[in-house]
């Protein structure tokens, strides 16, 4: 760490009033945020997000899909930029900080730069992502995939949302369709904070997360298809009950993931009997099936073990398990370097601070493919995060950013 | 069984002719029937069946709530009939037997005995119950239900369908609504053949299932709430999954239900998650249980074990449970009488025989409550009911109507 800038703080009564002015756009009555990306919220958000950025000093400019980059010079402009920043749309009820705190604690740096008279030796650039959440556009971290490559621009335009309309359109419709090719605006390095969306750091009470890794995704689909019989008039072991195959699913997947953990989750979120009726067993029900882990060995072992397990329930009950893996996203490791100067940064201002991995998916992990990326991650109340209910402290939300500049000014250079 | 009419056989061929006859009334395209309460194909095959039973040279009459009684002269008019049918209404995607075999046999029996010009010592009477499926009106037997007293006439004429149309202004659509206060027509005894809706007599090879009881129903609304948390960053220990805790109650019921058999069985019919989605933890599902047993001290067991699991689980897994009662019917136990004189035309008849259990509700189960009761029942493929897949053997749909007949006949007297 510059000794220059070893003892700069972030304001923190600014950084939260700025958290708590942008809630205004997409308010919900219950305290949280609905912003769906390219809509009119999102609008508000993106003219706010731009008007500020300038008024720090930043030069803005948006790509073809919508993504907002805001540099600020450095002293030696033959590198490209360290990229901080993360998202503002959000979850259809979403909170306050979800996306939103790795954003603006990219404006308050910068801001803190500003007001200390401090010059980076590389640039820096924010990022404003469109379309991390995927709720009204498939796939959530749709610029960022487009950005490293996954998907070309053209594909991404033509995604339509429920009522059809397809992302140019919405792009057009709210203004933000920029000039700049995706890909354009390159970066040295990316760092993105964000909440942890899970319970560990609060009930550790550990205030800094310094993510090593991200978890790697198994999607299913699958179908169990038994026999729809009377409920009165079947008796128990004649039937072919495709709620209770479920349930044996569930528990096996659970004790699976448990077995394979702690590095290891398994959830089934949607499960649907195909005509439920109170007084008709269930001949048919479709499910999906996500199970995670930053380690592609125990990935491949739920894998194994899982289709195991349902080949001998679905065997014993005499009903057929059809499972379709629709998703296979490998984990992420992030930069060991990068990883290192969060943790330098965190021990240096005296933050408590631990190891974690991501379980949810980030812009940043998308990065990581194509350049050197960490995240930091900071507690949330209860680990709830997608609904209006979520929370973060103040203090923790001013470490989060503190160790985002720190950690920024490391990889930067501070020009002497 | 008189000696004049024990080598008497009803049509095979007629009964067969007039089942698919009727099967034309809402026949469906995969070959089952549609024909839902007070529509215009239960008109229909209404006034088919008020036609074919004039022609019979029976009287037909209508009660306030629709259902039909067609009334044959006995020599001794002082008593009440013998009262034997079923009913014509079907599921929305019904079959051809349920209902229909037991009200049609009926018809057959009268026909049978004008052919062989036999006169009974009492009077007997076909009836169509009104509104038995339950699909387009609840409750399920309602007109048998008002009949015995349960429910009051202008309680049922008031209760809507899905479009907010009421029974009465159904009946008055189709000019079903008759003179007859309902219960003016009395019975000395009531016989109602059906198909079984269930596996046992095919698995076991048997032509004819004497009922001797009904099983009582306990019906249960049901609601978990866990804790809806992130797919990815809640690690397995910290959950607290709605799902898991349905899966471990499905399987706790399935073995309660087991462990109190084979006279006992469970269902959950419905689950639905509150906010479904691939990566997230259902935190709220509802569900539905459906407990049944012919005793009613196993339904007391079945209610105490279930409740003593449920609070067992819900307390492990840190989520709360509700489950309220919603019906409780008690199970029935068909008249010792009349159950042996089913027995008795079987054995006679030499059609192989055990005794059942229905576990299906039938208007009989009601009647039962006021008169003398019993059901004969036959085999369908697969035990499969309420379904266009739905389907019975000319075989045994005749040895059904014979043993009807015979039942009826022991009953009444054959007039010397």
């Amino acid at each position: 760490m510059s000794p220059v800038a070893s003892n700069l703080q972030i304001d923190s009564a600014r950084l939260w009033d700025t958290i708590h002015e942008t809630a205004k756009f997409g308010a919900t009555p219950k305290g949280g945020v609905r912003r769906l990306t390219l809509g009119p919220e999102d609008k508000q958000v993106r003219d706010w997000f731009r008007k500020s950025c300038e008024a720090a000093g930043l030069e803005v400019h948006v790509d073809t899909l919508g993504s907002m980059f805001a540099l600020r010079k450095g002293r030696d402009m033959s590198k490209p930029p360290i990229g901080l920043g993360s998202h503002l749309d959000t979850q259809p009820t979403g909170g306050k900080f979800d996306g939103v705190l790795g954003t603006l604690a990219a404006l308050e740096v910068v801001r803190t730069l500003n007001d200390a008279g401090i010059e980076t030796e590389m640039p820096i650039c924010i990022v404003n992502w469109t379309n991390e959440e995927g709720s009204r556009f498939a796939p959530a971290m749709m610029a960022s995939a487009a950005y490293v490559g996954d998907f070309t621009t053209d594909d991404i335009l033509s995604r339509r949302d429920a009522e059809g309309v397809t992302v140019g359109e919405a792009l057009d419709s709210i203004g933000y369709r920029g000039e700049k090719p995706v890909g354009t605006q390159k970066f040295s390095n990316f760092v993105e904070l964000h909440i942890e969306q899970g319970p560990i750091l609060e009930a550790e009470g550990k205030t800094i997360g310094v993510v090593d890794s991200g978890q790697g995704v198994l999607w299913y689909d699958g179908k169990i298809t038994g026999f729809e019989s009377h409920a009165g008039s079947t008796p128990m072991p004649l039937r072919r009950d495709a709620l209770a195959t479920l349930s044996e699913i569930v528990l096996a997947m659970e004790s699976i993931a448990k077995k394979r953990g702690p590095n290891a989750v398994g959830t089934i979120g949607e499960a649907v009997i195909a005509k439920p009726s109170r007084n008709v067993i269930p001949g048919e029900i479709a499910f999906t099936m996500d199970c995670r882990s930053s380690d592609a060995a125990i990935m491949a072992a739920l894998d194994k073990d899982l289709r195991a397990a349902i080949s001998e329930i679905a065997a014993r009950r005499k009903v057929e398990v059809a499972l379709d893996l629709v998703w296979h996203k490998p984990p992420t490791h992030f930069d060991a370097k990068l990883v290192d100067a969060v943790e330098h940064a965190a021990k240096a201002l005296g933050y408590s601070h631990r190891r974690i991995t991501s379980g949810a998916g980030h812009d940043a992990c998308n990065l990581n493919t194509i350049m050197p990326t960490a995240m930091v991650f900071v507690p949330c109340k209860d680990g709830v995060s997608h609904n209006e209910l979520e929370d973060a402290t103040q203090a923790d939300c001013t470490a989060g950013a503190n160790v985002l500049m720190h950690t920024v000014l490391a990889l930067a250079g501070v020009a002497s």
